[in-house]
Parts: structure tokens; sequence; C-alpha cells
């Protein structure tokens, strides 16, 4: 039976829901092997599936664990999802920029696996700060100052992280049905009324090209009118790092410094675009107007201040913020125009500083990361500083021509 | 590293011998697990191999053991494999056929796993049978009787077997590269000098269309210049099961029973191709003489009497042959023209009597199996019996349309 369903997908026809829910129930319950459902997912990877077969398998993951009830807050629940990039710290600054409007920021973040820290780790690198929040604490804080970011509280969609753990071990990620069914189950077991989904396209990114990036587009926008819940996207560049720092501290520090009024270029742009769109679909808003009551909070200190509100009701100590670690300073080796700075390299440069996790239980050190000094198109003399290292790691490794291309 | 090899096979690039390498070995020495395996065999499912991908993989799978060196027997030594079967006996009829014109045959051969025995299974039903014998037994054997057939003695191509459990389990054994990299390894490993494959196509075959049968056909024959050894083929039908038994003892009474020079239809004649074949390449000559001394060998008892000779060699005690079951007959329950006999719904009616293993220890009931009562083509009145079941259990479920069509 199992064969028989993994072998029609290899043969290129369309499953029903059936045998979907045969085949990825029978997984949960651990009757279909590790072995049957990754020839499973590689023939996904390489045949595709059709929209329907795409909604199907988005309702098993939902319905394979439990579903948060977000309705003891009023208002419409905007989530916003990012597909994963380098670098990418937005979540740290349209958190509290949406919530200092009253729009109401209930998130469930996760811990990163692969090169860099996930939006857990990066707060957790602030001292005292609680990310296992119960549900009484997380209705609480949301009545009481309208943001909360914790870790799950409940068991959501399960199947997706048992099948998400597979598929990052055998090559079956680039599958766009794949992604998209992942995402949203997640958000919409999650609770949310209405989901921004930022989706990084690059040599960094889970989508390598503009065409795939469109049809994930599509897809996410699909399942959302499937179940009722409007979804907004953003294609963002991930070829090279978001903002000029990598590493959890570090990128906290950075978030600080866009909240204070000091951010330009993609990352306050992106920061900007979404914000706009949640703070717009949260009040029934034109973007434009949306985009207006942004800029005007992140300059006059109301998100900086809902920030600061906000990690000193879970407990984190902001005013104990600071790098410890020793620094090391890349020089470049000759001069020239920087051409780009390949965010994969940087990560992986991340990761070997001790930013990040190779393994599930592996400890981080918050302290560790890349800043880059440089920008895409500045002149760059022989000895100038590209980028500063910080890690507790004796003699770091770093290979300059994969990061920094000058010419 | 893995991942970038499954990677590359499942965008459809060609992989390089060192690549195939890696995942392969990896596999073999348990760095490469199950599921990362079982992804990499379904893109080579789906996205196929080249030529040299399929000679490479012959040759990891030829190096994972050992090679068999026969060269202490006299002569072109000349094996045969099946692809595999409904009631297909034809090794025990054509290995002492062919033993009896001098040609020596030295066979390994291997158990059944799925619907029916293999021939070791089918030789052990005779009573005394012995099937693992040492080099040394099988070098005396050879030279006095010039047959032996045993299970394997050396470790043989052990990454194909390993290959081979995975893709039983995982839906991936439809792929014509992989059937035909498994099948050449073995014999070449084997000792083989030249080979005749007889390749099903068919329902109740690996192989199911007269297409894929080509293509195999093809490859086979590319695999065997690649090592210079010679490769010839028969494609035979197997919609419907090979003569009239199926079931272990019940297949030695049958294949006896032709060795008497009572064989007709389709038994007898691809048993006369494949024994002309071998005995062509084993002696030099054309296949139409060949053909003529395999007649008069199968018409004057010698091959009968090489059969003998070979039974009692390894212990058999073949006066000791007879079925100790019950007896089940199956009516046809309305008049027509029997139109076709299912093999594949005959070769789990079969399992379903006790006559072949689910599991790789299940034990087997010699004494079960089919005995099919009426040709294709032939009027067929209400209450005619239709076959016989053999089995020890008790009141057999049988599903009479499933197998038999009648109109």
């Amino acid at each position: 039976m199992i064969l028989d369903i993994i072998n029609k997908k290899a043969n290129n026809y369309e499953l029903t829901k059936e045998e979907l829910e045969t085949i990825f129930m029978g997984y949960l319950n651990d009757e279909v092997k590790d072995y049957q459902m990754s020839a499973f997912l590689m023939a996904v990877c390489i045949n595709d599936m059709s929209d329907s077969e795409v909604f199907a398998l988005t309702d098993i993951f939902i319905r394979s664990g439990d579903i948060l009830d977000l309705n003891f807050i009023d208002g419409v629940k905007v989530d916003k999802h990012s597909t994963g990039g380098v670098g990418d710290k937005t979540t740290l600054i349209i958190a509290p920029l949406v919530a200092s409007l009253g729009v109401p920021v209930i998130k469930m973040s996760g811990r990163g696996l692969g090169y860099t820290g996930g939006t857990i780790d990066k707060l957790e690198s602030i001292l005292g700060f609680r990310t296992a929040l119960s549900l009484e604490e997380i209705k609480k804080q949301a009545s009481d100052i309208g943001i909360v970011v914790t870790s799950q509280t409940k068991d959501l969609a399960p199947l997706d992280k048992k099948v998400y753990a597979l598929r990052d071990v055998t090559a079956t990620t680039n599958s766009i049905p794949l992604i998209a069914s992942s995402i949203m189950s997640k958000k919409i077991a999650g609770g949310a009324d209405k989901i921004v989904i930022d989706i990084k396209v690059g040599d960094g990114a889970l989508v390598n090209t503009e065409e795939d990036a469109k049809r994930l587009e599509s897809l996410l926008i699909k399942i959302g009118s499937y179940y009722q819940k409007e979804v907004r996207t953003v294609i963002s560049n991930m070829d090279r790092p978001l903002g000029n720092s990598v590493g959890n501290r570090l990128e906290v520090l950075e978030a600080i410094d866009v909240l204070k009024g000091n951010g330009k270029g993609e990352l306050l742009d992106l920061s900007l675009t979404l914000a706009s769109k949640m703070v717009s679909m949260g009040k029934g808003i034109s973007e434009e107007e949306a985009l207006n009551l942004v800029k005007e909070n992140l300059n006059n200190g109301k998100a900086l201040n809902k920030f600061l509100e906000f990690v000193k009701y879970q407990g984190g100590e902001i005013e104990k913020l600071e790098i410890d670690s020793k620094v090391y300073n890349i020089k470049a080796n000759k001069s020239g125009i920087l051409k780009n700075i390949d965010a994969l390299g940087v990560a992986k440069l991340s990761l070997s500083l001790g930013a990040g996790r190779t393994n599930k239980d592996d400890d981080i050190d918050y302290n560790a990361g890349v800043v880059i000094r440089k920008e895409i198109g500045d002149e760059i003399n022989e000895g100038d500083i590209l980028a500063s290292l910080y890690t507790n790691i004796e003699d770091p490794k770093f290979n300059l021509e994969k990061v920094f291309e000058i010419s």
C-alpha cells in the first residue's frame, strides 16, 4: 500500500488526500519508515505536486497537532514569516514597531538549525530573557503590552517538524510545494488571521531563483485563500547578508540601532516594507498610510521604547548587552571595488566562529559573529578593514576570497 | 558532500565515478544512511543513469566483495540468470541438460524473497539436499559430475545485496540501470565467462513493458561488452505463470516431468532456447546445432540421468519426493473460454498457501503451491477443475476472478 503510493508519485500521478494521509500520518506514527518517506519526498521534489495535493498536505500537517486559538486577543492577528536569510534580524525590529502602533504581535519563533541562530536564539543572547512562556503568561503579556515573542507553547504541526528534519538530511529541501505547506501549516496552526511572508531568494537562501520565488509566492497566497487567510508577500534578495551584522548578540545590537533611527540600506527598507504590510493588514488601511505611521514611530522613539518594554517584560537585561569576545579584523589583500559579499560564505564563517548550531543540541556562543565594515560598491584600498570577527575560538580560519569579491 | 551528490542526481546531472563511489561505498560502510540512499535511489529511478554511470556502479558493486575465480574448471563457464518469474523452474531443467552435454554448470543461486521461492528453496524441498557447499566441495563435484548448484559461498557483491534490500521496501525496484547493474555485478563477481539472461516482461515481472525489456537487454549487453563477457538474452512473457505448477516441491516435480520428455508449451520452448544458447556459448557452436544436441539429450534420458546424479551427489533423496498436504480443487463458476491466468495472482495465491516468504526468516511449506489444470484458450464448462491448491492452511481463501479470466 505504502509502496503503491510512493510508486504512484514516482510515476508522476496525482495523489488523493487519502493517499497523502496514509503515507504522512503513517510516518508520524512510525509505520512508514524514514527511508520510505525520503524516497517519497524525493519523488515529490522531482515530480512536483498539484495545488490540491498541496492543500491536502497542508491540512494534514495542521491537523497533526494542536491549533492555537488567539481569540483571547482583540483585533486582527497578523503574523510574519521569513524563509530564512543570513543576518535577518527584521523580527526584532518590526515586532515592536508594529506593536507600538497598536497592532498586537504574538509570535511563536524557532531556534536556528543550519548556519545561523533563529529569533529565539537572538533574544536569548540578552541576559535573563525568557522565551518559554506559558499560555497564561502570553495572555497577560499580550493584554499588558501588546507584544509577545515566545518559543512554541503547544505541539504545533509536529508532523511538519518530523518531515522537515528528514528533508534537511536527504537533499529534499528544494521543493516549492513542500516549502509552502511547511510554512503555511505552522502559521495557520499558530492562530494567525493574516500573514506576511518574506521570501528570500538567492545563493544564501532556500529558494535560489526568481522563478522559484514567484512560484512559492503564488502557492502561499493560494493556500492562504483556501483557508481564508490573507497572505501578502515580499521577495527579497539573499545573495548578500541583510545588514552588517551576523551573529546573535551582534544582530540584537544592530536591530536596536535601526530602532534608534540609524537604519539604512536594505535592512531598513525591508523592515519598513514588512512592518507597513503588517500594519496595513492589522488596521485595514493602505500600505502607504501604514508606511507613514511606521516611519513616524521609528523616528519618534516609540518603536524603541516598545522594544525596551518588551525585553524588560520578558526578563531581559538590555543594559548588560555587550560583546565579550576577541576581535579579529579582516583586511583587504588588494585594492578595487567591493563587488559582492557572499551570504552563504558569511553564514558558514559565522557558524565556524561559534554563532550557530551544527547539531540540535549544540551550544551557541552568543558573542560570536561577523560585522561587515564595508558596503557593496565601496572603493577598497589594500589594508582596509573589511570585517571584524567576534569569537572565542583561537586563531579562527578565514578564506577572504570566499566571502568578499573585490575587482 | 553526500547531500550535494544526491542533489546533483535530483537535478538530473551525470555523476562521476568518484561521486558514485562516495555515496555507495559510504552506504556499505553505514556512513550514508538508509534514508539518504533511498532518496538517491528514487532520484535515479526518475532521472535515470547514463551508460558510464551504469558501468561505474556495476564496478563498485563488483569490487564491494569477493570475486570468484572459476578457473579451476576447464572450459567456458556459462551462467544463466532470470529476472524472476512466477513458476520459473527452468534452472532445474537446463542445468542438468546443459551439463549432460559436457558444458560445466557451476551455479550460485539465491533464496526467494517476494512471492515465490528461489532455485535454492526448490532444491531444498528435496529431502536431504545440501545447498551450502564449501569451495572444496564445489571443486570436487564440478570435476566429478560437471554440475553444481549451491548457495553463495563467498561474499559476492554485498553492496548490491544491501542496496537491493532497500530498493525492495522503498518502491525503487523499477529502474532499468539499477536492475542491470545488480544482475551483472552478481554474475561477474560469480566468475562467469559468458552469460545468458532471461528477461521476463509482463504484469508478474520486475519489467512491465516491452520497451523497458529492450532497454534492459541493450544495457546488459553493453555492460557485458565493457567487461568482455558475452551476454545473450531472451525476452519472455510473464503475464501468465511459466508451466502449470507454482510452489517449490510442485515445481521440482514439473521439472522432472520435462526432463522425462513430457514438456510442452512455453516452459519447454523457453528451456530449449535457454539451454541452446548456453550450449552454443559453451561449445562455440551455432544455436541451431546446440538445439539439436539439447533436444537429443532431453529425449534420450541423458538430461534426466544427469539431474538424478546431481541431486544424489548433493544428498537429495529424490525417491522420497512426494506432496504431503491437503488438496483443494478450484472449480469454474461459469462456462466460456479461458482467456488469461494472472501470474501475479497465482504468485500471491501461492504465497498465501505457504509456498513463499514475506520476511527473510519466514519458513516455507515446501508442499504448498498451485497446480493449474487448464491451458489458456481451453473451453471451460462450469464446474470444471481450473486448479488444485496444495496447502496445510485450513480453508484457504481464494478469489477466482483475480486469477482466471473466463469469457
